[in-house]
């Protein structure tokens, strides 16, 4: 029933590539099938101004997509002066989220920032780019340990995210953009890797949700986090 | 338990107040408590661009605070010229809800455009900002129907809007400004008249939440929507 | 003849409302008839940089109005990204105004942020917001002697402003937005309690104006000016 | 008494130059003593959107300094991005003005676009723009005829702008920067030459001026633009 | 001599992948050694503004870099809103070269937009990208051609891009960072396969160059574009 | 054969005129015929961020038109709140040249900030630029030295640029507005009073050039800068 052919709740073909560019702490491109984000760590050894003197460290992320990576070219950002509402939106989640993985007192005060390139989108960038980048964030950590700038350990937990919607009446794992674009509901759902709720937003596109649909979205979701889950730690013990 | 001395499921004192301003076709003064936001609807009788010719209208909104509507004073984004992130992504969040309310098609080649204007916040702006502007909103769609720019009926649903979250263990309903800045988990919950949800936003803050901690928050919401819902007829029928 | 059937030289129906909002150390609603504009004043206890240790203070003020305050919904500047140049110049005047009322020296290293946003617009928004910023400066600058952050008194002397202009052939006071649009000379009078001069601006819209004209209407400005103070004074006994 | 040996109710030596750069159909340097502006006028056979069909014309201004036209470096503002509130103001001040100049129903659909660049500065930049820029304005006007794309006479009026004001408690007539930043009070008079006021500014920078003060500032800006208004019809002639 | 080992002829391995991404209708990887740039020709059927109705395409090209894809993170552009200086020259310049590839009659009322980002940068990025992008240029033309949307040939001739220096005295041919951030002289060489010029830009960097160096680099640039060519003749044909 | 009826190897009127205006410290208006441009350098006893505590200097350039410098009315960059990428690129061709010219660690912690502004276009207005404003760093450099604020030799060599290019098949000397909208090569070269190249850009605008094109045109420069060379030292010891 899915235009993939794929079981209602099953993934898309997960990549994890670690080391993808050289001059980053933390170099992943990760991949959901056709959804392709380059995901970097990069370290700072200081911290925002609002930080200054807490003794503590920062986690920030910005998002971005190539104007080609989507069907129709868009607008490039950086030449219109201005990102979209859009843009803003998914980097403030992506640092949310990834900010819920770190022990801030524990990293003291350094910075990661984060950058998410999309530079192939086919549905479903903003949970492929934090599953990747929080791999990437974990091997910025380990650089930092290694180089005696941290002394504790920074990673609370592994953290990954996946959607899930209502396609055709039925709940479903993973959309990628056929299936997005035609969704009734779609929802994204960020969890830790021992089950812990991150984030949930759920939006109804055309119709409203129910409880029960709601319900069955989740199930789908942590299925889906525990098999993402696997994949960073296979990627990091690679 | 909660600094104002609530009932965990208790929303704080709502007051809509209609025709608050008199040049918008919809003009809203809404009050959660000491939350107090303007919210108008003015029509326009043309689409977007992207809308021009398809026999459909459109919903838009747009979310500002006044510098000192919050204990200390904010930047002047028009001064600064650019919109913060949490202003953009209410922004969105507000224009996606409420067209939720509305067949598009029935609307006609007009436009409704929201204004949400906090004058003064204590926590809940934004759920406090798509409770008031849906008033709005169907007061701006009477007008349409009154001055025969529109045939059929417009308004598909009401929707209405709280917050709910984890305050020192404890599922609590419409958080205030006090609750919200302490909170574990804050969860914004968006929902028609009737019981269907149009969005779910759940963030944890410092600990991760649980199914059993999300299911009694939407329990709270649920609750909560209801009377909202009847706070606005009220309103609608005063 | 006026279309309100105020007598020529007769104000409309002003209101001081103070600690209007709870948060800014001075807040007041000020309203000239249908002119609305919420004025508040807040207190910084540090200064520009141009001003850093030179021993005395600052006040600055900006001025903006909700997209729907008037009759036609306009952008919203913070939007657009930038401020309309009318924005900039009414800002620009209500801060060399105000600067007027204050011992800069006696103000000590703070600043007073002076933000006057108008809900409702119908003509004199500009002599609103500054007769009505000076009820809440003066409040500001009782906050600062309550809290013991300035020793002397900071209040040189009240200024209040209002509008006159050639209307139909004759000099009337206080124009309305139906006045002012079809205006032949549009006049913003400010001045202190006691009679002094800081600020004259006059504009021929379409003809130009006679010295004789310029004189009747600073006359009616002064009998404006009087009736304003005494409003600001009953506001603060109050 | 005064810095430069100068009468009170002398002008500084003004010089008009017309044909100062050959690309513009009006082209003019305006020398107020050390104080030099290039005032451009374009004409453009359209007008703005807000006029279009309406069977009118239009008159535009900007203003600019160099950068280094003063004492000390002032950051360009195309480099910056953005055009400072001071620049704003007196654009439109030099707009407002020329067009009371012009019969914009003689004009037709045609847009006059005025430039004043300050390529010198020594006080009395917009009152040198402004009497510079209405010579500009009427050769191109001129060249409008000329070219049959204007059949009536579009000039109502010449106009000149002088600054008078309080320095050292005389009145002084076209202050120059070394008075400009010392005075008690600033007035830019700006008139038509047969004695009507176009607009009349003043303000008081540390003292509140008197009826009197404002009398005898107005007395000294009659006598200025007479001379002025020579000067201009002087170099028309020429 | 070189860092890297090579010859003072020798070019960095190149590689040139086609069908790198899926959406765009050519999209290149090109790889300068470790410079690694993503080219993707994106085709709009229809011409900007001052083209229109003039029976001609156009080539446009923006460029940009992933934050990270240096040795420290850059602010990125999108998120200051703004392009950096140096960005907007590497844009003008490839769209200026790959104009000189293109017979814009013969491409007929179409547009080809280049973008160019640097995912990893180790100099060169600009040759690079040029030398790539042509590659999806003519895959887009191809598509064109194939869809029917264009006639004729509008390939009028290969360009590609190299970089030449004076390194520690001596010339050499396409410099990576180590040797860029320390050359006397750095030119970028754009030339079509027969070995005409399209752009010679020669910079020193700290001493003048002489036309005997001048000569002698461009003796070095001729070679490495033959090589260039070539793989770029490979790349299309595999 | 040229529009002007120059010889092919002929400068147009070079004119350096010092002292131009009366507030920076090195001030020239230089023309090329009927191009004129300002070029002011200004003195600030500091350096940028970057360079602090690194006992070195700094020379940066910033270049504009007037709108109407030019045949049409071009719209005024600070107006529209963005530079044109083509005055992006000059403004970074004129610092990056002029530095070429100074001993910036003879120069000591100062900066000088170069302005250019061109009142009157006709072609090369960017190689004037270059020519007049090396003349200005030269009596800025002289003011530091008479102010005792450097006590070595900041001014290494004096620069020149000028334009050649291929026009009706001919190699031609210092293009004007006529022959360089129609040439099919354009470049533009900086050298030393000494024969040095310090920038060289050649730019085919529809045929490519050759190699014996590319040295005709060379020739052509080196005659012009001796020539321009002269022009400064004579302006210098006037």
């Amino acid at each position: 029933m899915r235009p993939s052919g794929r079981a209602l709740d099953q993934l898309r073909e997960v990549r994890i590539t670690r080391h993808y560019t050289k001059h980053a702490e933390g170099s992943v491109l990760v991949e959901f099938g056709d959804t392709k984000v380059i995901c970097t760590a990069s370290v700072e050894t200081s911290v925002p101004p609002f930080l200054r003197g807490k003794g503590q460290g920062w986690v920030t992320a910005e998002y971005g997509m190539l104007p080609r990576s989507t069907g129709s070219r868009m607008i490039r950002e950086a030449a219109k002066g201005k990102q979209q509402g859009r843009t803003v939106e998914i980097s403030r989640l992506i640092g949310r989220s990834l900010r819920a993985a770190v022990d801030l007192k524990a990293l003291g005060e350094n910075t990661i920032a984060i950058d998410c390139d999309v530079i192939q989108a086919d549905g479903g960038t903003r949970t492929a780019a934090i599953t990747g980048a929080c791999v990437a964030l974990v091997d910025a950590m380990s650089w930092l340990k290694k180089n005696g700038k941290v002394k504790g350990e920074p990673l609370k937990q592994m953290i990954a995210a996946v959607s899930v919607g209502i396609y055709k009446g039925e709940s479903v794992l993973d959309l990628d953009y056929l299936e997005d674009s035609d969704a009734e509901t779609d929802m994204n759902v960020i969890m830790t890797a021992n089950g812990g709720f991150v984030e949930v937003q759920g939006t109804a596109e055309g119709n409203t949700f129910t409880r029960d649909e709601l319900n069955a979205m989740l199930a789908l979701a942590e299925k889906g986090i525990n098999e993402l889950s696997q994949k960073q730690i296979d990627a990091l013990n690679s």
